[in-house]
């Protein structure tokens, strides 16, 4: 890792919650006309990398390990929602995130996001293995 | 809630991992052609609630409202995943379930999810109101 990932460092993601983003589930169908949690991890995942991919070396890739999230209030289709992502810890590999998810009416979701930092030959040679 | 719902009942979900499930983000693009966390959590949702709808009164819903995974190991596009459900406490109004994610290598992922059961017209009217 390049040197400045360090507690307190943000990124930001700014999405409008669209149909694709609702709580609908193939063998039950929609469910909720509402952001769906699942999509919440979505959006906390991609701002949790965004966070971490400029202080990879080329040899490095981040994967993802752990979620937690709290889903506090529903979000309608059209909205928009602010991700912001903010480093809490890096302790060896793992860089440990702290996630807040907003609307215009206040908190959407918050939760933190663990990702790991591996050598990237390493992980290609883990999706390669067959079955 | 119906009578029922105790500790150690299960549901099941089998589902084929497709390319809409892996690793992609709108700002990113495709990050690891793989199931995705995301996906992941889905699933585990889907089958959360599974369980849940047997026992629902007809005045009742049920809320997604906090999930943690870990998410071990890849799963290529093409391969099964089976996930289990299985409720490890109802308190109150509150659904805690104990989520496993397996393919035919081994563990995927595990986790805990929790629902909350409300009434249905408390619910709509919380998703009717605007920003």
């Amino acid at each position: 890792m390049k040197p400045g990932l360090l507690p307190g460092v943000e990124a930001h993601l700014e999405v409008v919650v669209d149909d694709s983003m609702v709580a609908r589930f193939d063998t039950l169908g929609l469910v909720h006309p509402v952001y769906s949690t699942w999509s919440v991890v979505k959006h906390m995942e991609e701002c949790s990398r965004k966070l971490v991919l400029p202080y990879l070396e080329p040899h490095e890739d981040a994967v993802g390990y752990a979620v937690e999230v709290v889903h506090l209030a529903p979000t309608p289709v059209g909205m928009r929602v602010h991700v912001r992502a903010t480093v809490e810890a890096v302790e060896d590999r793992r860089v440990r995130c702290r996630l807040e998810v907003s609307n215009a009416r206040g908190k959407v979701a918050e939760g933190v996001h663990v990702q790991v930092v591996v050598p990237r030959d390493w992980w290609l040679e883990r999706l390669r293995q067959g079955p």
